[in-house]
């Protein structure tokens, strides 16, 4: 299907997505509504594809920078596109008068996908044009590194729009997910807030610090979770597979439930006590160094898992 | 403190910690009451050996394997330690019997750890000679590769012997967690307990197949994970870090912990359909050599963690 990709909000979010299609080979044509991010876009691409380059991740900047275009407006990069990712600010409005902008400027087949963590499509797509081409893709910060992406239907979104999207995610090497229907949080965030919860509650009872909860994710469970998902951890951890495991462990994980089942939000109390911990573990002002290496740690082990069968 | 670290119990977490321990220089002396288990205790132990020797994750597989000694009883494994490591059969009334036939064995200040994943250290010790000696210390398959050790006393442990368990285990290079007093499943599996229940009531809802949660967690949420606890995860995801996080997300997380406030047992039904899936991913027939992929990731992952700052 011929056509370039649109990318519609041009912050840390479309920029990461930019990189994934013109990495892939895609022609991108990009848009945000500040003149001042569309200035510098440019430049920010460039010292995130150099910084790939260090890790062998890309091969060739200067080609992936020569297929990206900066539109100063919303037509430009919208029109021709077969597929418009949207990554404007997250809230209900704004992401509405988006849609309503992007969806009379589409061409047959376009889709549009949203880049919203947490506001279901059907909260803001309802009322534009062609709404049956718009959907959601959720990607995790930055997508070129971090390759799943949630893809959710509204209950009007066409058929042949999810599986377009899912191909076309899966193309460009992302590891799309397919969610069949909208649910609060998705998969992913679903996934992080049941165990930050049971994390926060432990710390809150004083069974652990911060820091050795955090060990025994870092230094645990997190190991095998990083190349295998929770369903073929366990299926591997019994002799006669996951029914196997589930007829041991399902009793202790449901006796853990019964536990925990009168969620209270977290108070201002306790989340000064975790900020306390955390800010002594790492000041306000080294939170920026930290996520720079966050984000070497997180190159290197896309380098690692590139290499592994 | 002199004296060597005695492992009773010798499969395959008995002898995951022999090659902890040996690696880092201790005599180690074994004891298991099968003498079938004995017989074939160096042979397993040197095979584990060859393999990290691959992964350059040990120098030389000889010199370990010289400080190894398998006995015949478990007098000869216990006295004169400074540090059992006791992984028999996960059952109180076998937890209980080896206890209650260590303790009288110590000597001055020696610390007994159990590998028990579930049963709380006070189910079995109570009655022990020296009880104040006993505590868990909890690892994941294989040890040698996933560092995380769970340290966690009864009401009568002593301090000093919670304070020598979490230096030894730093001083072999695990990575101690201390969990201040006993909950059921300790820290790691309630984590794990809690994201596996929210990823199976997914699936039961039928948001998206076994394969697909997977993903979100082996291609997304897993990667941060191998090198950073939830906790730092998400101080380093909002600006104002995790006070700042917690503001923001808090009111997601609240709202789908208040979705899951009637915890059901996995009907058989549910595992059938799990299983099914799982089998036609991976048939029983290929669960072995799948381990062993997932035993060369994980020694893959320990070399490439090693070379990181």
């Amino acid at each position: 299907m011929p056509g370039h990709i649109g990318i519609v909000g041009a912050g840390l979010v479309g920029a990461g997505w930019t990189i994934v299609f013109a990495r892939a080979g895609e022609q991108v044509r990009v848009y945000d509504a500040a003149a001042a991010i569309r200035d510098n876009f440019m430049a920010v691409v460039g010292q995130q594809l150099d910084d790939l380059k260090r890790y062998d991740l890309v091969d060739d900047p200067a080609a992936i920078l020569a297929r990206i275009q900066v539109c100063d407006n919303l037509a430009a990069a919208v029109q021709g596109a077969r597929f418009i990712q949207e990554s404007v600010l997250e809230q209900v409005a704004v992401k509405q008068e988006i849609s309503a902008a992007i969806g009379p400027l589409l061409g047959a087949g376009a889709i549009v996908g949203s880049s919203t963590s947490g506001i279901p499509g059907s909260a803001f797509t309802e009322g534009a044009a062609n709404r049956e081409r718009f959907l959601v893709t959720h990607p995790v910060n930055p997508p070129y590194l971090v390759p799943v992406v949630e893809v959710v239907p509204a209950p009007w979104t066409a058929q042949d729009a999810m599986d377009g999207a899912m191909a076309l995610m899966a193309g460009v090497g992302q590891s799309p997910v397919l969610v069949r229907r909208e649910i609060e949080g998705f998969i992913l965030n679903r996934l992080q807030g049941v165990l930050l919860r049971e994390a926060w509650a432990l710390f809150e009872a004083g069974y652990a610090s911060t820091a050795d909860i955090d060990k025994t994710v870092s230094e645990g469970l997190g190991l095998r979770w990083s190349f295998m998902g929770p369903f073929e951890t366990i299926d591997l951890n019994a002799p006669g597979g996951v029914a196997d495991y589930a007829e041991r462990l399902g009793p202790l994980y449901h006796a853990i439930q019964k536990s925990r089942t009168d969620p209270q939000p977290w108070s201002g109390d306790l989340i000064d006590r975790v900020d306390g911990e955390r800010r002594r573990a790492l000041a306000m002002d080294d939170l920026g160094a930290r996520r720079n290496w966050r984000d070497r740690r997180l190159m290197a082990l896309a380098a690692h898992k590139a290499g592994q069968e």
